[in-house]
């Protein structure tokens, strides 16, 4: 006695393509999972990441493994999901096909088009290996590269030599990211670098973080912005806003503020200043906004593609005149909403509108400090020790995988009570970029002013 | 009231160059924290690596992480020791000095030489790229990453195409490390991957082992060879002794055996087959062996330099008339022992000859299985899980530091109760060699054959 309005049981079922397993991905899927649709979920990593703890990976509190879980097997219980390892080299959207970098092509009934975002340099895409960005599992263990590289260089330089270049680490752009990797490492060289050099002073090292903007977090209130430049200030983080990088060099980069323009010497320049929508957004033909994000109504649909839906930092959707922003929290919403769309369509009913429930958002700014807006349960604006052990909750929460939280949790446990970062592993190259050049210089001052501790 | 043989107080203490840090050169900084001489230990890594349990890492059972430690936080505690992350390009055992990358040049009284070995293709150096050894983290996560791209390419080859090439996994070499390797894998594709892929059966892989003399693991007594390749066959590993290999290319290995010639197709060739000593061993001038090591006597000096000591993999030490054996346990032996000569020579005393002491050897089949040869505290031969057992607590004990032990004994427990591995993470390029000729060739027979489930 099935009801009028469902259609009967087809002879295919629905074919539902995802193309990326990020967050909106990954809980499109698991809403997917009971429905009489096939998926096939296409991600060109075998692993889904944790984005809002990279940065701990990046500063060497965390493994890659904590952070990142194998797709197929986090999706491995629902019968009705494929997972593909590959990269998406075409959309075809009146034959809806999706094109491999094998040559296959796919036949979707829907399209969940959900790649998220990555760097962008604002067209000065040649300084990408000069100033890595931290997008993914590799930007991660390449900024932990240079970050620990840059301790051992010196402390050779010191010991065979007598001086060393001076370390600055300059982070470009103050948004979370930016925020976060500033405070962690000035958090590693004041606390967690101290007892393991002799000729070097690590605590010697200067963190400056760059801002076009007037205030750091911008998007968040302007209270909490300026908690956040005196948390980082306190942690002797040189925070100047209203500074706009014009070059950027092996070992240097050039900005230009209040003062004027200047050159500073880096020896571990890190990009947080832009991100742009994955180009796969293009691939559909519909309007994208100026980063290249597709325009989407509340039900996910850019103009006129009713059976694709864009998900997650790669839509553009407007919610009482607001964009909803590129973070983890809308990005699950969405892939949530996503399955109550399906439903809806396969019982023929209308498909409801999309609504982000925003619980708040939340920055780290070194240990045991932080910034929360809060939403909901309640409104709050909180800051300092509450609001780090808030992000240390949700996050703990969030991680996906009992294993993941378990070990993040061991590791935070480890970190914050014996001051020492578990996963400093220097691996791959064992060059910096300028380091040579700042070397052959020779020191700027007398080697005795140029000393740390000797 | 001091002791006539002990000479003053000199006005600089002795400075004593270790180069490598590994079992012997941690175990050699380390008996020398509380004698009067100044230790700079040299390594090109910042870490040491618990070599023992590499092959963990490249079958996703451990991090990286896992089983590395900083070598300058290993031994921070040590006032009289500088850690030095370098690469030495030269020794001048009459100058008395060490050469650096840099061009620097440090000076010694003693020098200790502990720079371990390498694999070696017996010539054949175009090999390493397509039969990766296992010496190194980078090692182990180049090999973790083919063996898991393995499973995605197929399953990918096989949801756009419907059939994928033979899945052969042939390891070279059936001393400790293949036959750790060759159970690791056969245990990953027989039970760790079966309920993640949907359209290939892992379980029908095919594990190959390859060795050149008539048993495995040849350096054990008989009977353990043949309960090792029991188990190994038990475990779905085809063992292949007298079987030596005659070319290597992507996608295929050649093999003369007691059936003549033939070539195996394989998706990822390892290699487990030969080492050879470190290359800083020629350095010294002093005789070496074939392999070559350098060949010291009982007080670890090679003939004619009393101040240089070669200890660990890179000394060819006769001891009974067999080599003292270059693994673990003599290194770390050695190393503890270059103390007792050094304080020996601080107060004038005759240096103390060092002596093996072996307590065992053992290695692991897969899960739950292992051999082992124990010397100490009782003799015996044991097998299967009394020997895993014994193994899982012997490198437990052996790990540095506490935070290892944890986080390895948190990673087996999980592994050995759930079937899944934490550490499952495709990073870096996601081409395998030879692959692509194989999907070009396509299937030798028709595809329902190839097929595995579908």
């Amino acid at each position: 006695m099935g009801e009028p309005t469902k259609p009967l049981q087809q002879p295919t079922r629905p074919r539902v393509i995802i193309i990326g397993g990020g967050f909106a991905g990954i809980h499109a899927a698991n809403g997917l999972a009971h429905l009489p649709v096939d998926v096939t979920v296409i991600d060109r990593n075998n692993h889904h990441t944790f984005q809002p703890l990279l940065y701990q990976v990046a500063l060497a509190v965390l493994s890659p493994a904590n952070i990142a879980q194998p797709i197929r097997t986090m999706l491995r219980n629902h019968p009705n999901t494929d997972v593909l390892m590959d990269e998406v080299t075409a959309i075809d959207v009146s034959a809806r096909t999706v094109g491999l970098s094998s040559g296959a092509r796919l036949t979707y009934d829907y399209l969940v088009l959900a790649t998220g975002a990555t760097h962008s340099y604002f067209g000065r895409d040649e300084w990408a290996p000069l100033a890595p960005g931290l997008k993914t599992i590799e930007d991660a263990t390449e900024i932990r590269r240079r970050v620990l590289l840059v301790f051992e260089l010196a402390e050779r330089q010191m010991l065979e030599h007598g001086w060393h270049p001076p370390l600055n680490f300059v982070v470009i752009g103050a948004g979370p990211t930016g925020v976060e990797l500033a405070g962690a490492i000035s958090d590693i060289a004041q606390l967690y670098m101290r007892r393991d050099f002799r000729h070097i002073d690590p605590a010697k090292s200067r963190v400056l973080l760059l801002e076009g903007s007037p205030r750091v977090l911008g998007a968040y209130p302007p209270d909490l912005s300026a908690k956040a430049e005196a948390a980082l200030t306190r942690l002797g983080v040189e925070v100047h806003t209203q500074t706009h990088v014009t070059a950027i060099g092996p070992g240097w980069v050039e900005a230009t503020g209040s003062t004027g323009s200047r050159r500073i010497d880096a020896v571990v320049t890190l990009w947080a200043a832009g991100v742009q929508a994955s180009p796969l957004g293009k691939l559909l033909g519909a309007p994208l906004d100026r980063r290249g994000c597709v325009l989407v109504d509340d039900r996910f649909n850019p103009p006129g593609l009713s059976n694709v839906f864009v998900l997650g930092d790669l839509a553009h959707l407007e919610q009482d005149g607001h964009q909803v922003p590129g973070v983890a929290q809308p990005a699950m919403q969405m892939g949530d909403h996503l399955a109550k769309i399906l439903a809806a369509d396969l019982r023929g009913a209308p498909r409801p509108a999309f609504r982000y429930f925003d619980k708040g958002d939340m920055a780290t700014i070194g240990r045991m400090d932080a910034v929360a807006k809060v939403e909901w349960p309640f409104k709050a604006h909180i800051s300092g020790f509450p609001a780090w052990v808030t992000w240390l909750t949700v996050h703990i929460f969030f991680l996906i995988g009992f294993r993941n939280r378990l070990s993040v949790f061991a590791a935070w446990i480890w970190t914050y009570f014996t001051f020492t970062r578990g996963a400093r592993l220097i691996t791959g190259d064992q060059r910096l970029p300028g380091w040579q050049d700042q070397v052959d210089a020779g020191p700027a001052n007398p080697p005795q002013q140029q000393a740390a501790r000797d």
